[in-house]
């Protein structure tokens, strides 16, 4: 097929650049237009972007102009948004207005009713609230979101034991990476030989947003699932891949044996399992005593991957685990591609 | 008073040597030998010992030659003992039945019924085991124990909250220091840009140590305390300073500022108040959001204070909170040294 | 004596903040302002600033409240200025018309013909360039400043072997600390698991301060020294304390042990040796094949000791060797409080 | 053709681990065998072998028997060592005796007269020496080795210099990775929030090394180069990719531009142009002030490439610049196999 002209919005900051660098030979997805702030508007990107990412950025994008967020200076059907949380409550809905579907990494419409909080390969399905939104709302566009970086591996890993065991309660604590809190973001000083041992906001998130995507969607939108969680959240000197362990109370004892099989078997929906952004598998169950590791897993499926490790009893629920996913690709730029991908793929562009 | 001989076992290593910086200067103690491995007797400590510690090596030691970890080889009262586990096994109890009180640091004895596991400032009466101990074994000397570096801090905390409101369960995640594995301990390789998810048996001990410490003492020897805990250990770039996450489910409800309260007040037994190592305060609790942090807050009351913050609910059991304690001063060697002060203050040497 | 008043400005930055740590408890100086921007004047100390010294922040600053940085504002004889240089350059002089001394961090005068560029231990005597400064700018106050961080550590050795054997010329280079460029300064991502080949404007200031502090001070004012530098910096994954290596060529060819000796003999001139900050040692020399090293020997001398090591034969010019200096302590808040104790003694207050 | 058949001699650590991910689906080259030490013999590769690399083991390698490091225990026809140099001193020899070819990675004969020490986008005429070695020391294979890793991308890029301006001195300092001290290799504590200004043999290396390289060969071997250099190393917290400040003087004074458009033109010698390993370009010259870095430059040109920045004059000599280097690749085992590779061009197998 042709390829869809897609932009990003907020491209110059460190998830932005995920996607540019994401979207690079995309099979699908031509990106046609970058915006950025007044500050950068007009200049080339190259110019107006201070590249943090290993990978080289893509040269057709290094001459690419600026553009301002907004839908008359961009011709696009898809738009990314790595916008901060407050700029994009005021601008997703423009576009999604003038009619292009915001695929968006930011947290401003992710507990809207009518606004898929999706993660393809846990609840696919959702993605129909786009027709509800539409109707609703009255936009030919429309505006879906993918979840918390955080919340992304956890809610993958409790997806199969949901479905194997059902799921009732989750202790989880996290140990994140720099790169989610952006760029410049953390300073060194605060980091090197320490720990910051909270993300403002963070636990709100990831008590609330796995809810939603495990919840079910009826002809009323989605009934949060009935998963009470708590979390605490921890900022590491890592750079990519946030790890969080976690202790989880099922609905049928199980041993660590089995429910290791049941994640590492897990398979996305029919409709999100062939995309290009599949991860593949969706879930990496290890059997070392002492991983997952991020530096050594974070990459594992191009970084789509969740990771799990050291499937365990637990003395208070039923069982302990570790899980890994990368943060930038898999939970927050990746997460928005795979997105599209299905909304494209459903025919609900 | 005239100053009491010591010496240090195995103190070459990082917990020995921090011994032996301890012991600089204390005002009761005067270390009389210094032992190593057999690669190490013989030498001057200077050249026997690579000093990892930013406090300089004390003059007084750099000439002090080692000697073999046997009774005849060194005049002491109290040895402090930083051996490895399996040496700890066999060699702690030749001390003891030489007369020698041995405040170890090794796990070896922890879990034996007639063998003290003391915080002073959390269960100084458990010192007491040490009458039943020379009545059953026969010895003149005793031994001694402190609990693992993370279940230190952590204990502590508890047991602020079990005295004020009672304490039924714990879901506990720590985020530990390099200078708990010792020296070499962790290549680099393994942690730079990384965690390593797990650390060689600490889950078991996080899980029982605190028990025995807020068990209560009768005439049978210690009744474990009736708490469930559940833990999850993790390794992070930092050098000194073990944090440890922690949810406790308690026998009442109460608000988090009445715990923060109550952790803020808690005041060490008497007997354990007025040593020359007691923490000061036994507890600090800070009201920042992003507090304790290992980097800046170790140090809190000389190493020995634990630190604790973001006291709040949680909403699964009754509140979440962080503890931070420095994990080779407070958590090894300072609180072997706090032991045998205690010791000597109960009139047990 | 009683305590002179004394204002620091700016001191709600990482140097500020060193300035009022060192600042608690000085025998001869009492701080009687805290000056702030825009943003913090009128707010506590405690509220105004975040606090990144591992030293707790002294009791009396909590409650102080915050000036603003003009001479109308504070009651101060001595102004410690930690404010940008351009900052600096505007606020200095008004402070030095006001008739107070201000003592500088800032580069923004230090290549003044009559402005002293201070290390006490080193050209103690260039200190008698303020009367010169008093009468050609018809000031009552006066300015002097400190060198940049880097060329401190390093004109300290430079110094002790230009004394002995004469020196010609040098070659140096820079693994730079964080701390070194404030806060927030460098990104974490910036530099973990990395290295920055440049800081910018700082090889200019190390290529040039050396030669003014290592020259003499006649009627014409200060001669530079017929010194040649070289230099490069990098910026390294360090909190605090500056290692520069160096290959020197002397006047006279010298066996490394005469020049180790030469530099650990070095004593700062009579008026500067015996002041509140003065360095005991001046130069630290050690004989370790892997030392200095930032995190062990960089709080040698309370900080404001030049440590050295490494001595040893370079093939192309006489000498290389290692110095150490930490960089906010002797390099920076120390040097400038050392330099004010100078003014002080010498009757030039 | 058909695959040549090769061994990894020490493959278990982490040099040997990285010729292991190297050779996976090489177009020449086909893994028969992989050794070990005694305590490893016997085992599959997956179980002998802790893997540090963050690209996976190749899945080939997994169930490989490690076999002991003899000629009687494998068939190949190349052997790569990541063999201690002590032990390559005693084993290399015998496999060429046995006719096979030997591409070090070790320091043992790089010295030797009759043994090409070849970076063969500088030198590869050197690989003739190999006739010479044959001839003398009645071997029917050979051994071939390339320099230490920190001498690497240097030496490319005084090559490119050398070739176009003549080149007299060289005034060189290192900030050295982790995985260049092998695994476990360097203790975290000595390197978090530090600098360790010494590596242990190295200075000399990286003194004499470059000459013989840069060094043109006649009728009796090598002629050393007519080059000083004076080096300073350093390990510093990376884990990949060294880097080396370096100021130089030339045959001819030339400006910044010209000399860094040299060495972005310096073309391999055509013999080892188009091999499977040739770095592409050889030498990558970036524009930036603050590049090349470690984290972002590593893996230009597949961590063959040599990456050079911040060209620019120098008051002592008359350039100053900064390479680097991936210490793992380019820098040994990349280096090994672009050897082979040029072994087998030249019909010298």
């Amino acid at each position: 097929m042709s390829q869809i002209p897609v932009a990003v919005l907020g491209a110059t900051g460190s998830v932005g650049q995920r996607f540019v660098s994401l979207l690079d030979a995309h099979p699908w997805f031509k990106v046609a237009a970058l915006t950025g702030s007044d500050r950068s508007v007009g200049k080339p990107y190259a110019q107006a972007c201070r590249w943090v990412l290993t990978d080289p950025m893509p040269e057709w994008a290094r001459e690419m102009v600026i553009a301002p967020s907004s839908p008359e200076a961009l011709e696009a059907r898809i738009v990314f948004s790595a916008l901060p949380s407050d700029e994009a409550k005021e601008v997703e809905p423009v576009f999604a207005r003038a009619g292009m579907a915001v695929c968006s990494n930011a947290s401003a419409y992710r507990r809207e009713a009518d606004v898929p909080l999706l993660l393809p390969e846990v609840n696919a399905d959702h993605v129909g609230l786009v027709r509800q939104q539409r109707r609703e709302r009255g936009w030919s566009g429309c505006i879906l979101t993918n979840p918390n970086c955080t919340s992304t591996g956890l809610t993958v890993a409790l997806k199969a034991l949901q479905d194997a065991f059902g799921l009732k309660r989750a202790f989880v604590v996290s140990l994140q990476a720099l790169s989610g809190a952006g760029y410049p973001g953390v300073p060194s000083l605060d980091i090197i030989d320490n720990v910051i041992p909270n993300i403002g906001g963070e636990e709100e998130k990831v008590e609330w947003e796995p809810r939603k995507m495990l919840g079910s969607l009826g002809a009323e939108g989605v009934a949060l699932a009935e998963i009470r969680l708590s979390a605490h959240t921890n900022r590491v000197a890592v750079t990519d891949g946030h790890v969080v362990v976690a202790s989880v109370e099922l609905g049928v004892e199980v041993s660590p044996e089995e429910a290791a099989a049941a994640m590492a078997a897990y398979q996305a929906p029919p409709s999100a399992r062939e995309l290009p952004s599949s991860p593949r598998p969706v879930i990496r169950v290890r059997g070392e005593a002492d991983r997952p590791q991020p530096r050594l897993d974070r990459m594992t499926g191009n970084g789509m991957t969740t990771v799990v490790g050291r499937v365990r009893p637990d003395p208070l629920l039923h069982l302990k685990f570790v899980t890994l996913s990368h943060n930038t690709i898999r939970g927050a730029a990746g997460g928005s591609i795979y997105n599209a991908e299905l909304l494209v793929n459903e025919g609900l562009l």
